[in-house]
C-alpha cells in the first residue's frame, strides 16, 4: 500500500518510523525531470494536505513551500508558515481518476506548485534531488491517512487536561497577574485548567531561568496555583542567551553544543535575550543535555511545556548586523530615490530570519558537519523531541503538555502544535478551521490556534465566534501578542456568555477526549474534511467550512461578523445541537440538503450524524472536576463508544472502550 | 431634513456647497462631551457609510479614523485607507429604533469606535473640537444617502468610454509594450477601451514630462492608439520633482507653490523621483497652476488621468532620513536586545508617512499658514478639484477622464476613485464589493478597484472571479504592481473564458451607462446594500455578500477559490439570468428565499428584480463601437428607462431618457 522511491542520497529525517524497501522502478503517477514532479490533474481533481498552510482545505490554486518560516502575518499569499508538512492527497476518484497520497520527505525548501502556474498542472520541486517519496494508496480518503499515518508512527498523546480551556498572553508578568486571571475566571464562573507563562516569566529571556522578582519561590506558586485546579505552561525558546555565568550557555560552549559558523564559532543571533546562540538539537548528545534541563521546572510540579522560536526564528545575526550597518552608512551621503531608499530601508527589514544567516552556521548531524539550510526543516521537530524524549526518562509516569511552533512531518510523534502568531481577523477564524484538518492528516492531532487572534486587537463578537470553532479543537488556548486589547474573557462585557459557550467544551470532554485518543491511537483523524466522510458527494467535497469533530460532530462555526447566522451543507439527515444562551440544548431534525440557520452571539449550533449519539455531561471549573455520572446522550443513535483513562496513563489502552447506552 | 450644528471654529472644507443655518440647540441624537459625540446602538442597529474602509457594509464591530492613508496592506485590522469619508447612516428602524445620517465634516483625523470597545457603543472622537456635524434624517435609507448628496453637490461625471474595460500595470515601459497589451487583447477578441501609463512614462518621475526614448512621438502615439480604440490614461503624482531647469519645478519654486516647513523654505520629502516638494493645492493659485500643466497632456490628446501619491505619501523626508541615520549610528556600539533592534530597525521603517512629517509642513490656506495634518485630508481632494477646474477650462466640450487614491467627501465633485493598492487575495474581492455601495452612500459613484489584486500574484481563478464583480462597477480596470505575475487576461489559459464575461460588460453599458448616469444626475446610488431596497427585510439586511446594481440588478459573485457554485439570499421573487460559458445567456424564474446556485468559473449568473427588465446589446472591440440596435430586454418587466448620450456632453440631462418596451 505504501511504496518507496529514493532520489540519489537523501539526507535521514526519521519522519518515517517503518522500514520500507525502496521501489526499484519509476516513480508512480508523477513524472519526473530534473528537480520536478509533475502531475496532471484535471478540472475535479481535489489536492489535500500540506497540515499547516494558507488557503482552503483543497490546496488548489496556489504555491507553496515547505520550509519552516517565522512569518506573523498570515494573508492568503503566504507560501509556508511555521512547519513543513510535504503530504498529499490527490483524489478525482468520483470522476474515474487517480486517488493517492504521496509524502515528499525532504528536509529543506520544497515547492509545491498546484495550479498556481498552469491551472492543471501540479509541480513539486526542488533545489538538489536527494529525496524519498513515498506513494501511499488505499481505498478510502481516510485508509489513505491510516496507511501513511502507520509508516510515520503514532502521534503523541497529550494529557487529559491539556483538553481543558487554556488562557496566555504575552506576558502574565507577575504571580499575582497570573492569579489574578484565575481568580477573575473563577469569579465569572468560567471554567479553566491553564494559564501559560510568555517570556517575560524568565530573567532575561533565560531558558531554564525564573524570574525571582515577578515570580518568588515558583515551585510553591506552582502548586498553589495548581490547588486552585489551573496548571502553568511555560514557554521555552529555542536560542540560549550569551551571557557569561549563565550556565544553560556555558556548559553548552564547554562541550561545543552551540551551531557553528564557517570559522568554526558559535553562531551568534539576535533573538529575545539579545545576543544568543542555537543549540544543535541534531546532536543527540545536545538534544540530551537539553533536554534533561527540563527537569528543573518539571521538578518544580510543571507538567507542560510550549516550544518557541524554534524555526529558528532569528532577528539578525552579528553578521548581517554588521552588513546592515556599513549598508547604511554607504547610503548616507547619497541623494535616495525610491530605489535606493527602499534598499537602504531593508538594510534592516530583511535582516530576519534571513537565507544568508540559514545558510552560514552548521550541525553536526550523526557526525556530520551540515549546513543549516540543508535540514532546516529539522530544527523545530529535534527540540520537540528533545524535550519529549527527556520527559520520558525523568516524568516516566505521566503524560507531559508538549507543543512546539515549528515541525516537520515526525515531530508529530513528539508534541502537538499551534498554529503560531496568527491575527484578531475573522478570517483567521476560517484559517484555523481550514489548516485543522489538514493537520490531522500529518498527524498532529494535537493541535490548534490562538483563539481571538495573537496579533492585534479581539472584539467580543469575534472572541464569541472564536468560540465556537475552538471549543471542538484538542488544542484551546487564548493567547494575545503584548499591546493588545485584553483578551480573557472576563474582559468583555456579559461574561455569561462566554460562560456558556466555554461550559459546552466542558460539557464536550466525554466525547471530545473519547474521540482525540480514538483518533490518535488508530492513526485516525480527529478533524476531517466532509469529504473524507461523504466521498460520493459532490457538493461535500467542495465544503470548505464546515468540519467533521470525531465520528459523530458536524460543525459549522459563523465566521463572518454581524452575522446572525450562516449557511450549512447537510450532507445526510442529521440531528441538530443547539446550545441556547440559557445553557439550555434543544436538539431537532435537519434533513439533507442546504439551510440557511439563525446563530445569535450567545449560541453554538452543531450536527449530529444520523444514528449517532454522542454524551455530554455537565461542566465542571476543570477537566478534573467533571463528573462523568452526569453524562446523558444526545441524537438518534442507540449508543455510543466512550474511551476514557486516568488523563495521565502512557499506556492508554482501547480496548478499555465502553458502550454507553441512550 | 438636515442640520447643521457647529462646534466651535472649524476649518473650511468645502464638502457641504448647500448653504445651511446652523442650528442653535443641542446636537440631535448624539451625547457630546468634550471631545467625544456618543450614541448608544441596540443590538439590532446596524451602522452603514464610511466609503473607503475595511470590514463590512454594516461598519459595526471595528474602530476606524478618517485620515487619508497610504498603506497598501488592506487586512480587516486597518482604521484608515486613502480616503477620509465621514458619513454614516444609523438604523434600527426596523426594531422601532432611530433612523439618520450624520456626516463629521473635519479635515484632519478622525475616530470612530463602532461597537469596538464596546459592544454597543458608537464613540466618535476628534482631537479639537472644531467641526461641523450635519445630521441627515429621511424616510428611508435612499433618501437618507439623497438628501445628503443635495448638500454635498452633484458627483463627477465621467465619459462614457470610462466604463470600458482598462487595462493597467506598474509598468508598460514603452510604446511598444502598450500596443503589444492592445494588440493581444484584439488578437484575444477581448474588448478593451483603455491602457493606463503608470510613472515610468515620465522621464525621472517629473509630472507633465514624457519619457522620449520610451515613448517617442508621444502625441501621434496616442492618436495612433485611438485609432485602435485605445485611449491611453497617464498617472499624476502630487508631488515635484526638486531638479533644477525642470520648469514645474523652476516656476514652483519661483512662485513659492510649493509647501514650506517651518524654517519657511521648500519641505523635502522623498517620493518615487527621490526628492521632491509637494505643490500647495489649497492654495488656489497653485491649484490653478498646477492643473493648468494637464493641458500640456491634454493637448496631446490625453482624455483621462488617474491622480497618485495625493494623501500625501512620504516615503521620507530629509528631516526624518537626517534623524533616521544618526538614530542608526547609535545604535552602533550597542549590544542590542530584542528592543533596541526593533527600534533600530524601524528607523528606517517607520520613516513613511509619518506623523512628524505631517505635523511639520504647512499651507498657505485662504490667507493663513496653516499646518498639513490640521487640513491632511483636503490635500489629495484639493488636487483632484484643481484638475478638474483646469478641464473646465482647457477642454470645455468634453468630459475628461479623472479618478484619485487620496479623498474627502467634496472630492466626489471633481474625480472618481480607485480603492487603492489592494492584493490579489480572494478576500480582497469581497472587500471591493463592501466597499462600493458605502462609496456611492459618499458620493463616490465612479469608483472600482484594482481588479484582480494589485500586489501579488493572481491567478487564473482569482482573476475570473474577479471580473464577475468588476463588470458591474463603474470603473473596470485590472492593474498590477511591479514584479507581479502577468495579469492580463491573455496570460491565462483559454482566453475564451475571459472574452465572455468582458464581453459581457459590453452587453451591459446600455444597462450600466443608463443606471450610472441616472444616480449620479439624480443624487442617488448605482450600488446600493441589499437593505437598501428591502427596508423591512431583516435577513436582506444581514447580507454583506451580495449587491443591487442599478434599478433592476442583483448580483452576488463568487469570491472563495476552489468553489462551484455559492448561497445567494433572494429577496423576492426574480429572474435569474446565467452567462453561459459559450456566451448564450439562459434565463430562469427563482423564488424568494435561500438558494444555493452552481456557478462554474467562466459562468456569471445575477438576477433581475421583479417586473423590471434590463437592456443588452451584442458585446463589440469598445463602448464606441456598441451597437444600440441590438438591444433585447431581459426580465419580466414590460420595459426599460434608457439614458444615453454621447457619452462626452457635459450638459447631461435625464429628460431625454427613452421608454424601451420589450
Amino acid at each position: 500500500m505504501v511504496k518507496k522511491f529514493r532520489f540519489n542520497n537523501p539526507i535521514a529525517t526519521y519522519a518515517v518510523v517503518k522500514d520500507i524497501e525502496c521501489e526499484k522502478g519509476a516513480l508512480s503517477y508523477f513524472t519526473h525531470n530534473n528537480n520536478a514532479f509533475s502531475y496532471t490533474m484535471s478540472d475535479t481533481t481535489a489536492v489535500y494536505g500540506l497540515g499547516e498552510a494558507v488557503r482552503g482545505i483543497n490546496k488548489r490554486g496556489w504555491i507553496y513551500e515547505g520550509y519552516c518560516s517565522d512569518d506573523p502575518c498570515h494573508t492568503e499569499d503566504k507560501r509556508s508558515l511555521y512547519g513543513a508538512h510535504n503530504f498529499l492527497i490527490i483524489d478525482d476518484k468520483n470522476a474515474g481518476g487517480d486517488r493517492f497520497g504521496v509524502f515528499f520527505d525532504y528536509p529543506t525548501r520544497i515547492t509545491f506548485d498546484i495550479g498556481y502556474t498552469k491551472q492543471n498542472e501540479l509541480v513539486v520541486s526542488v533545489d538538489k534531488p536527494n529525496i524519498d517519496i513515498y506513494i501511499i494508496e488505499g481505498d478510502t480518503l481516510r485508509d489513505i491517512v491510516r496507511n501513511f499515518r502507520e509508516i510515520i508512527g503514532q502521534s503523541y498523546v497529550a494529557p487529559k487536561w491539556a483538553l481543558g480551556f487554556m488562557q496566555s498572553r504575552w506576558s502574565y508578568f507577575t504571580k499575582d497577574d497570573v492569579e489574578r486571571i484565575a481568580d477573575s475566571y473563577s469569579d465569572a464562573d468560567i471554567p479553566l485548567d491553564a494559564i501559560f507563562l510568555d517570556i517575560d516569566y524568565m530573567e532575561r529571556y533565560k531558558d531554564f531561568t525564573i524570574h525571582n522578582e515577578r515570580f518568588p519561590d515558583f515551585e510553591n506558586f506552582v502548586s498553589y496555583m495548581k490547588q486552585k485546579g489551573v496548571r502553568l505552561v511555560p514557554i521555552i525558546d529555542a536560542a540560549v542567551k550569551v551571557e557569561s555565568g549563565y550556565d544553560v550557555y556555558e556548559e553548552g560552549v564547554k562541550n561545543n553544543y552551540f551551531c557553528k559558523g564557517d570559522d568554526n564559532k558559535d553562531y551568534i543571533v539576535g533573538v529575545w535575550p539579545g545576543k544568543a546562540v542555537f543549540p544543535d538539537f541534531l546532536n543527540q548528545d545536545v538534544a540530551k543535555w537539553f533536554g534533561d534541563k527540563y527537569k528543573m521546572l518539571t521538578d518544580m510540579g510543571i507538567e507542560g511545556f510550549w516550544n518557541d522560536m524554534n524555526e529558528p526564528a532569528i532577528f539578525y545575526s552579528e553578521k548581517g548586523l554588521e552588513k546592515a550597518f556599513s549598508q547604511v552608512d554607504s547610503y548616507k551621503e547619497m541623494s535616495l530615490d525610491a530605489n535606493t531608499y527602499f534598499d537602504c530601508r531593508d538594510s534592516f527589514s530583511k535582516l530576519s530570519n534571513s537565507q544568508f544567516d540559514y545558510n552560514n552556521f552548521y550541525h553536526n548531524y550523526n557526525g556530520k558537519k551540515i549546513k543549516h539550510n540543508d535540514v532546516h526543516n529539522l530544527y523545530g521537530y529535534f527540540m520537540t523531541k528533545s524535550a519529549q524524549e527527556s520527559f520520558e526518562r525523568n516524568c516516566p509516569d505521566k503524560r507531559i503538555l508538549m507543543f512546539s511552533r515549528a515541525s516537520y512531518i515526525g515531530a508529530h510523534r513528539y508534541g502537538g502544535i499551534w498554529t503560531g502568531d496568527n491575527h484578531s481577523w475573522w478570517s483567521h477564524i476560517l484559517l484555523c478551521l481550514k489548516q485543522m484538518p489538514s493537520l490531522n492528516m500529518c498527524g498532529f492531532v494535537y493541535s490548534g490556534c490562538d483563539m481571538g487572534g495573537f496579533n492585534g486587537n479581539c472584539t467580543r463578537d469575534l472572541l464569541l465566534r472564536w468560540l465556537s470553532l475552538s471549543i471542538f479543537t484538542p488544542l484551546m488556548r487564548n493567547h494575545s501578542a503584548c499591546g493588545t486589547k485584553d483578551q480573557e474573557c472576563f474582559a468583555f462585557e456579559n461574561t455569561s456568555d462566554f460562560k456558556n459557550i466555554v461550559d459546552l467544551r466542558y460539557r464536550l470532554i466525554p466525547y471530545i477526549y473519547s474521540e482525540y485518543m480514538k483518533a490518535v491511537l488508530s492513526d485516525d483523524m480527529y478533524i476531517r474534511p466532509l469529504s473524507f466522510d461523504y466521498e460520493n458527494d459532490e457538493i461535500a467535497k467542495a465544503v470548505e467550512d464546515q468540519l467533521m469533530v470525531g465520528e459523530s460532530i458536524m460543525i459549522a462555526p459563523v465566521y463572518t461578523q454581524n452575522a446572525n447566522g450562516r449557511y450549512v451543507y447537510i450532507p445526510e439527515d442529521m440531528i441538530q445541537l443547539r446550545l441556547n444562551g440559557d445553557s439550555t440544548i434543544s436538539e431537532s431534525e435537519i434533513k439533507k440538503g442546504h439551510h440557511y440557520i439563525d446563530i445569535p452571539l450567545n449560541e453554538v449550533v452543531f450536527f449530529i450524524k444520523k444514528d449517532h449519539c454522542i454524551p455530554l455531561c455537565d461542566s465542571a471549573k476543570n477537566i478534573e472536576s467533571l463528573d462523568y455520572n452526569t453524562i446523558k446522550l444526545y441524537g438518534n443513535g442507540k449508543s455510543y463508544e466512550l474511551y476514557d483513562d486516568d488523563g495521565f496513563t502512557k499506556a492508554p489502552d482501547l480496548s478499555k472502550t465502553k458502550t454507553i447506552l441512550k
